[in-house]
């Protein structure tokens, strides 16, 4: 079940830049982990701006919201899913 | 080179039935020929709207015109386009 | 798997009034043998608007959607959909 | 009389950890102790967001802000409220 | 129980002028008869808008959402209604 | 001469408490000195928000802005001023 | 007493050009009256769009929205007014 | 002087094909003739969209705003106007 | 050439009393001294808002972009500018 | 390939001077190396603004994206890209 999800990430400037090089290496893995599993098939820069575009591939709403919620960046980022159907014209 | 494309369709209510289902055919037709051309690998529908969220992949932006701009349903619809860069964290 | 569902009715000012009660009353009794069949569990009218917010109990994305664009009013309504997950605190 | 309750939840980053888990903690316990009481008979993750969404059931509009002034996460909450009527298509 | 209206009215063009007055007429009507119950303490006009800010005192929501949408102008009007509280420093 | 404010609260997180308590304290005994002159007829607190909704009773505009200006929340808060006319069907 | 004026407007396409023509003509007359009177002592086109920006000089919020809703243009345009009141800095 | 306009075409869907088809002969000549005399330096489609971006170069205000309202597209478009300055950087 | 510019103040918290003090003076000459210049003809508040609307007379855009951007309070405020023409109803 | 962006600078205030002059500096000559080569051939202010107007000429979307978060003003500043096409009315 594929649900389409932006991320907008807002690191604050106050943040010590050591501990802001660890939780952007641990995003990195995290998000590979998935990536490998198959829960995160697409992702994408948006040019010019600190975003991405994600497709997730989920069982259920609650597994989306457990994933998402686990990014080490969850707490420093704007994010909203929406979710997608089959489009009638894909072949 | 990846664009994120949001199409969200408003057919006029006077349109005639017979009008309308000859544009929503040939809408269809004309996707799947660009999708058999690999110029527009993901489609989706936005669950609970007439809306769609579209990959293309082009090689220009006077390409990506050109296309979008020779859907049937163009003069029905509202649409933002987002050019994509690779990510970082992509594997 | 539950979904937050919105939907504001724009019935056109020309449409007859005949047509027009009789989609209304087929979208009553769409959405009653939804609610039967356990698949829209709540239903509440926004107060001083001609506005809904459901609940939507679904196996999945396709369904929901499904279930959604099949409403007589469909055509004649904005649709704003958002995934539920379970919330920590909920006994 | 049932309220249709949004809730952002905006911790600021300079919140002390220990301050920052005792109120999440006390939230937590306000939160079951209406839930208990039949006040707050609905809450729901927004997936992928640091939101709820909630339903009360109260006697009146001064009940119902005394309520939610009292949540311990107010300071830190950006909260939008609807009131609800029946529905006419509700069975 | 008060709560806060504001009412934008958006008169179609191709209105019959002769239907106009008469749904003018009634509103007027309408709205005396309601003031006169109590049930609408306050109602103010938008310098320059064809809008207005209104206070009712009704005992619930269901009241309320009757006796807005039994308003004449209800279907060419945009509604938005918010509770209200005592204010701790109201005298 | 009435007027219609909405007031939005934003105080910072990093005001001291005895500070934030006078400031709160000030606010009060000014709002109340002003209701007991008459210049601020209504006062109503939105549910589920540190916002109001007031109703000010004033001479002109400069009036008005001196009386907004020097409230002691002045500096924390949002404020929207809408002038009010007489509406043709008040009773 | 200054209020701040803008004014857009949205003349509708079936309009009968000469019926069209008979209010821009009356609206033209409308406002320099009012010119003359000293009740609107600023008028300004905004480049680029069919929009004005108007300074009005009136002695209460009831006269403000009698002159505005006489304008022939009254029910083409939108309208939002700002009070304004005397700058500290103002020579 | 520079400005930058941005245009978005909003042609009625009861235009008559003929009318539409010499509106926008007539458009594409006017742009010509001014781009020709060098007020309007800059055109730019916007993939994806019946809009285009556009830098002017004029004299006044009052000579953009009678190029502008003499498109004959000008009843058909939204438009916004910002005046630009010389940046520091630019070479 | 007339300019219409709204600008919205926002002193940071932090601010040191006696530097914002300074800048408050500091603004208030230099606004003085363009407006005997003629180049500031209109300054009023917003009534309610630390904000006022200005009309500026200058010749060219650089000039214009010179004269805010040299304001004491430039660096916290939100500025918007719209370029004013003649209006053709103008006495 | 041309694409439209808009950057609005946000520089905290926090930040020490002579790391904002390093910046700012390291800007200017980052900005003019690629006007130099012909990959940023429009910059403008935007009057009254800390903001920009650009044009960008590049390869692909992936060469803008490393073009322009490379840009020492990056992490402070709001930016929007807009793929440009070819106008059909340009001469």
């Amino acid at each position: 079940m594929l649900f389409h999800v932006r991320m907008d990430v807002h690191l604050p400037e106050t943040l010590d830049p050591a501990e802001r090089a660890d939780i952007v290496a641990r995003e990195k893995a995290y998000s590979q982990k998935l990536q490998r599993a198959g829960k995160w098939p697409h992702l994408w820069r948006i040019v010019g701006e600190y975003s991405n575009i994600s497709i997730f591939d989920v069982e259920s709403n609650d597994e989306l919201h457990e994933l998402i919620s686990g990014l080490p960046l969850f707490p420093y980022m704007d994010i909203r899913v929406m979710p997608l159907a089959t489009h009638p014209s894909k072949i």
